[in-house]
């Protein structure tokens, strides 16, 4: 898409054009060709701002090589950062198609299916729930598995005894939502319960402390000070959480080193995790707007222990 | 991945190392963290070679600030062009479950159920066939919106006297399958038929054509000649076929400009189409491996008018 003061153009190439033109009545849609390419397109334009990190360095490389135009780096981030009114009610939307799809297939949650099928049963009941799919690959992972964060789902059954970590998302008109439960099948290792008690008094304090102005590191903190202070400090190797829009993984992201404040009207997921390799692992995660007086959950999916034993 | 004359890293951040270390015995793995990031391990290394399609322009230069090295291109293409027997045996099995899936769904292409619901009865045949997911967005477009080549199925409902076409795969242990059919449901417009005549002929011809030594463009201009022929060389709007393999498109492309030679082990697609605004469209696709003696067409869906009306 081309931008400039006076016009807005789509260019793409013949097998999107004709679905484009129909999708956006009123704009400009140019079919690329060998003939005439991007690059014959964008010529008469000095400087182009584009975001360097959607664009491999060989198409930045080829495209100054074959038109005038200097491209220089524009973080588009900020674009996405704020969510709309009308985005919002899509994220919510595919929040709450994630909650459906997850009580249409707790009841399966049982020893004997495999971590593959479970996958399999979410995509399907996102689907039915009015999700267009789900919106990264589902994470299934049981008993030791369960130490691995973003482990596939493979044909290992889940068994009497394990925890089984399940993350997974909806899109929704475009918009995704990113959720992750962790539940317990019979009587588990009193260690998991320990580590289970950790992670949702990190969740639910991280989740109570949302409020614009916050720094994004102020955040993570809240959430990695208690799994610390339990004594797993080692063992929450990812970042607290992420924006979330368009795409699955946007800023901010709530990292221990992210200065960035909070600001109404961002979107992000709250997930911390603690993973034991040998043992298993465990995380909670919900998707949280940022609102002007604090925070509205949008995922709604039980999280306490006694709604987690199946 | 590092590759040395004499070592192999893989370096990954906190997220995935566990299930690396797992999947990859007698690799070494090595955690990235804010702390000891990508650049400290890159840095002793003077030029680095990197595919610079598969790298943002962004990351490529916070690289080469963040340590001394130089980064070049490298197109990492030629590893993948031409398939090893196990690469070939999986993509077959891909190609096998696609058609497997087709088998199952085929009952519901009937007037009255939407794109969106065939798509979502693909999505759960290829995976109970035992694909792990469909290996792009499944393309389902009826009537008029047959026009667009790579729309998006919608809450349309298919209905009496259109045709349908439906493109998707499998993805099999990492390897892709992509097969496109199109369907008549019950008597459609004459011209309809003709187009589909046009391409299942161009499509027969092209597979049939497949030889060693050929160029990919010769090979793309035996569809290309026969539909313009039919005096649809206007509708014929992108390429051929391309590559397949553990991504979806690869290497190379059947397009006319291309000068490559076919080779053994290469697989492709086939797939001639003609998109008529306002009417609808046609295209079929078959996947096919490049023999020392000829070809072996991998996907084995019918295609004849016969088997296509519904």
């Amino acid at each position: 898409m081309l931008v400039t003061a006076d016009k807005l153009l789509m260019l793409v190439d013949g097998r999107y054009s004709a679905e484009c033109r129909l999708n956006n009545p009123g704009t400009d849609v140019i079919t690329l060709t060998t003939e005439h390419p991007l690059a014959e397109h964008l010529s008469d334009h000095g400087t182009l701002f584009t975001d360097a990190s959607a664009l491999s360095h060989l198409a930045w490389q080829t495209l100054e090589k074959q038109c005038s135009v200097r491209l220089q780096h524009w973080d588009a981030s900020v674009l996405r950062v704020h969510k709309y009114p009308d985005e919002i009610a899509k994220i919510r939307q595919a929040a709450a198609i994630a909650d459906e799809a997850l009580r249409t297939v707790m009841p399966r949650i049982q020893p004997g299916i495999t971590e593959k099928a479970l996958a399999d049963h979410l995509e399907m009941a996102v689907r039915q729930a009015g999700g267009s799919k789900t919106s990264f690959d589902t994470v299934v992972v049981s008993g030791t598995r369960g130490a691995l964060p973003h482990g596939r789902p493979t044909d290992k059954k889940l068994a009497e005894g394990e925890i089984v970590t399940i993350d997974f998302g909806a899109v929704y008109q475009h918009y995704c939502s990113d959720m992750t439960r962790t539940f317990a099948l019979g009587n588990v290792n009193p260690e998991l319960k320990a580590l289970y008690d950790t992670v949702l008094t990190a969740q639910q304090s991280a989740r109570d402390a949302v409020r614009p102005g916050m720094r994004c590191q102020e955040l993570d903190a809240v959430a990695r000070d208690i799994i610390a202070a339990a004594g797993y400090g080692g063992y929450f190797s990812h970042n607290l959480g992420h924006g979330l829009g368009l795409d699955v993984h946007e800023a901010p992201a709530l990292s221990p080193q992210n200065t960035q404040s909070l600001e109404p009207g961002m979107v992000i997921t709250i997930e911390p995790g603690i993973y034991i390799p040998g043992l298993g692992g465990v995380r909670i995660e919900d998707d949280v707007l940022v609102t002007e007086s604090g925070s509205d959950v949008l995922t709604q999916s039980p999280r306490a222990w006694k709604d987690i034993c199946l």
